[in-house]
């Protein structure tokens, strides 16, 4: 990291929060925004787009949150080319210390036909919102959707024109995810030798996998002059998802020898942010993906690793510690004190404090009467289910029967705002007549998108973590809960998603919390 | 497809048997090997890379029955650089119409230190080998472990030994998946231009997903002037896994106009395959996988793909169909015909015979009366479980009682060879309980290496697919199963595992269908 100029650093600008989390099923809730938004400053990203102010009050009220909470990252809302977009941008980032609004619009000739503008009424148009950005904020990013369709010389007219009305920040997004290496390298690179004044802003890449590139693409990107890389943790997004973040990271940081740029990036808390993302978006990770798959590092052992030992002047080499991976990982036991577990939770990666770890200790404690060993992934598992301080439903009881002799039967009893209620159920499985008995305790009307289960560590006591995701007019909620007995699990799972629910209905009315702006106009 | 020279034609070497397959924990049976080997001819792939014949009686015997069974494919098996490794895979390979014999060795000055070769040496090696192998067969392939690593100057002679001994291909590994585009184009463009004799042999691209690069990596080799690429089904393989069949082809398909190169493969098949190799590796596809995640065209509609619609001049659009992903899904219900299961049979891509027919429609009856709704996803479950004739155990009947209240108690009624066996048994979830029943009636010392639960179809009556993969003395077997109720599913999974884990323990002998051949020296 020592003899770099600023021209070898490249901007890492996360949009796990805004493009990944408008993936189909990927909502979070609030605090789960939060928690993401803090992990990523504190590993060091750059610059957090943290949501879409004016979509909902949602996404105002957690992109204010995430400004006012923010260390060291900068903190980037989404606008569409308008005045009042933009002033709803501004009153969310301008909490942060460091802000930016990123405003957009489609420049291709199918872009101008929707609205109905010529070439120059759009000119007026992107210079108009660009400087009234620039008003409110010293730091604006402007992205020409559908960059790659737009006329080459309106391209180069339209991208001076926000460079003159103040655009710090000029983005070239790959919206259909369709480009190649040597297209997005050049693509970039005329760019910057064209048009007048690209010396003086940033050149970002957004790129999508639908080619299975986006890694490519962005690095060849900043190969041609980029030095900002638009991404999401585990390449979370649309269709087939943005530029992985750790992808690019780690490429950069292993072959620095031929990619001769770096980041701010602490590698290291990789692994953990990969997994909280995974968990609360409800997208896991596969075995083989790069860098975060639960295969990435099998196998690392024997002649390749040895190989790569003794040739570090090669490349840096790649290994699971510089990603968080702890390499030593001891289990736990029903004899492990207070003072061990938090050791292992920092090493995961988890600040807990003195009343938090109490609460854990105890959990810990019921999870170690019943399996032997407690690895790692059984302590994530047990930090993913957050508590239920404000729920309205809670699980008190349950007996389930079933088998091959019929339907399985399921008694259940919820505390129901204080009260209890017991109901029975038959079903096509233990987890079907468990879901009866629920909604004939509680009736409604949501519809079971997604439901998981994993077994978290290996062992027929496992314990296993079930995935939840519950849909009522839009509205979306996932709910986690990681219990030894499946069963159980998907019980509590459902129950946490129910809250959810239920908690985004009380608290935004009927509907607001539904998006009203379509995502599918943005990159 | 028209105006094109031999030059535009890009091999696909499909080593999902091979490569994919020694992915830690992707092992396949016999059978499944045959199913996939048959899906690849089907779908074009040119050369089916079908094992490693020295290294087990299992590999050999699958190598030769692919061999036998061959239409279109060639078929190649793997040999390291010495006679008894050749003959061997020559004696597999023989019975195909089109065969291939694959050596390689580790040319790195790393990989001639082991057997303690001087560059000399090691070249006459590669000369008697190489000879050896065409002497054979007169399609061989040979491949430069390590290449990257190795000296240029010495590279190229022994690209050039090989070249004269009769190799007809040559493929360049990127071992230890850490190249870029850039270099990877370079690479074997260089080569190309240096060796002698290089324009009379095909050149081929093997690269690793490790930096997230593999599908842009083996693009840009073809670039370069390679017009194989060595790729597997998913992305299947050690760590991050081999270039994504699916992902190169639909690359070249899609961006034809500046990758002006094809394929033969009939892109509609994709899925299907996709979902089958996913199901018998038991390694599922993420959501936000490109070209076959479950995500990968959700959300294509609006702008997007109207905007793509408009401008096919541009390039060529990729649309669900192209892959076999069936437009419209009209879900089967208890009132559907033999005639509706069948047609909608043939376009998942199963074709059945008439008695095979019989016995899926009474599965498919039996689905039916439980779900409302049967969706393509619920059938390919049930045809991803195979019939069970040979099988040692058979589940007779269970019941299962669990909930908060205590640990889970499970009664498990086997017939083992004919006679009913019964044990009842507590453990933690109704899972841990039922496995350890079934360990009471069939005492094993086998360990579970992977639980998951996937709920097929949407709905709480949703169908579960169960996977267990067991491991026993190195022996590896995994088990699916399909059923609304997640509990029967888990055990009719686990007794599929310990069938076919007691079906390879007879017929190899003991220890007989653990490889001999540490895969770790394999690129």
């Amino acid at each position: 990291m020592t003899n770099v100029t600023d021209q070898d650093r490249v901007v890492i600008f996360d949009t796990t929060l805004r493009d990944g989390e408008q993936s189909p099923g990927a909502t979070m809730t609030h605090a789960e925004k939060l928690e993401i938004a803090e992990l990523l400053d504190e590993m060091g990203v750059d610059i957090i787009e943290a949501g879409f102010p004016i979509a909902s009050e949602g996404d105002f009220k957690a992109v204010s949150e995430i400004a006012e909470r923010s260390k060291n990252s900068r903190i980037c809302g989404l606008a569409r080319a308008n005045f009042a977009d933009i002033d709803r941008c501004w009153e969310a980032v301008k909490h942060a210390e460091k802000n930016r609004i990123h405003t957009f619009i489609g420049t291709s000739p199918l872009h101008r036909a929707i609205p109905n503008l010529t070439q120059d009424e759009m000119a007026d148009k992107i210079h108009e919102t660009v400087s009234h950005a620039r008003n409110l904020c010293e730091n604006v990013q402007w992205s020409p959707m559908d960059a790659t369709r737009t006329e080459w010389d309106y391209l180069c007219r339209v991208i001076e024109i926000a460079i003159k009305a103040g655009a710090t920040t000029i983005n070239i997004p790959d919206t259909v995810g369709y480009t190649a290496p040597v297209e997005s390298a050049d693509l970039i690179k005329r760019l910057i030798e064209t048009v007048p004044g690209a010396d003086e802003v940033v050149f970002a890449t957004h790129c999508h996998n639908d080619l299975g590139m986006a890694t490519a693409n962005s690095l060849a990107a900043v190969a041609g002059g980029a030095r900002q890389i638009e991404c999401t943790i585990n390449g979370l997004g649309e269709r087939a998802g943005n530029t992985a973040l750790e992808e690019v990271v780690m490429a950069l940081r292993t072959r620095n020898d031929i990619m001769p740029w770096y980041t701010g990036i602490d590698t290291t808390k990789i692994m953990h942010i990969s997994r909280r993302v995974a968990t609360v978006a409800g997208f896991p990770v596969q075995f083989n993906k790069a860098i975060v798959g639960k295969n990435a590092f099998a196998h690392e052992s024997g002649i390749h690793q040895d190989g790569m030992l003794k040739n570090r002047e090669n490349f840096e080499i790649m290994r699971p510690e510089d990603i968080g991976l702890s390499g030593t990982s001891l289990p736990l036991g029903k004899h492990s004190g207070r003072a061990a577990l938090r050791d292992k939770l920092e090493t995961l990666g988890y600040e807990v404090g003195d009343n938090q770890l109490k609460d854990i200790f105890v959990r810990f404690k019921d999870l170690a009467d019943r399996k032997k060993e407690v690895f790692d992934d059984d302590l994530i598992a047990l930090m993913s289910v957050d508590d239920e301080a404000d729920d309205h439903l809670q699980l008190v009881s349950m007996k389930v029967t079933c088998g091959t002799g019929g339907q399985a039967e399921s008694t259940v009893e919820l505390e129901v705002d204080g009260k209890d209620v017991i109901a029975t159920e038959h079903g096509d499985g233990p987890v079907d007549a468990t879901f009866k008995a629920i909604r004939a305790i509680y009736p409604n009307t949501a519809r079971l998108q997604l439901y998981q289960v994993h077994a978290v560590t290996e062992g027929t006591d496992a314990q296993a973590t079930v995935s939840v995701r519950l849909e009522e007019d839009g509205m979306i909620a996932t709910g986690q809960s990681a219990n030894t007995d499946t069963v159980v699990a998907s019980a509590k799972a459902y129950i946490h998603a129910l809250n959810r629910l239920i908690m985004r209905r009380e608290k935004a009315g009927p509907g607001a919390d539904t998006r009203e702006i379509s995502y599918k106009d943005l990159t």
